[in-house]
């Protein structure tokens, strides 16, 4: 069973509003390509497992209007 | 040279990062069917002229990962 990569963002959040609709937005790909979720509201840094490419992560959370930079996938 | 309708939505918007990031996504369409946006922070209010139809716009402003509903149009 693969979980593909753990792909890595900055992302520019300022409040719990902020990090909830990242989270909301990832969430609605669990069980979809994603398996696992980690916002660090303070770190600014999200990090998505996932068999998705990490390039099509990146698009989805701009979708959100944040501002957001891809780190690295390992 | 027609502005379509004011169509307003109640959205969950809890900092500034909040309401630019609804701003940067409806900011994107200027030009393309948006002719105004007003978002009041405070108020957890969004108005958008536009000859999109207010379904479609609704569905824009959740791709934030925001809570938001539709109040009504003028």
């Amino acid at each position: 069973m693969s979980e593909g990569q753990t792909h890595e963002y900055t992302v520019e959040m300022t409040c719990e509003g902020c990090s909830g609709a990242v989270q909301r937005v990832l969430g609605k790909l669990e069980g979809k390509g994603v398996s696992k979720i980690d916002i660090d509201l303070k770190g600014q840094n999200v990090k998505v497992t996932s068999t998705l490419a990490a390039d099509d992560i990146l698009d989805i959370i701009k979708k959100t209007g944040k501002k957001v930079e891809y780190v690295n996938s390992k």
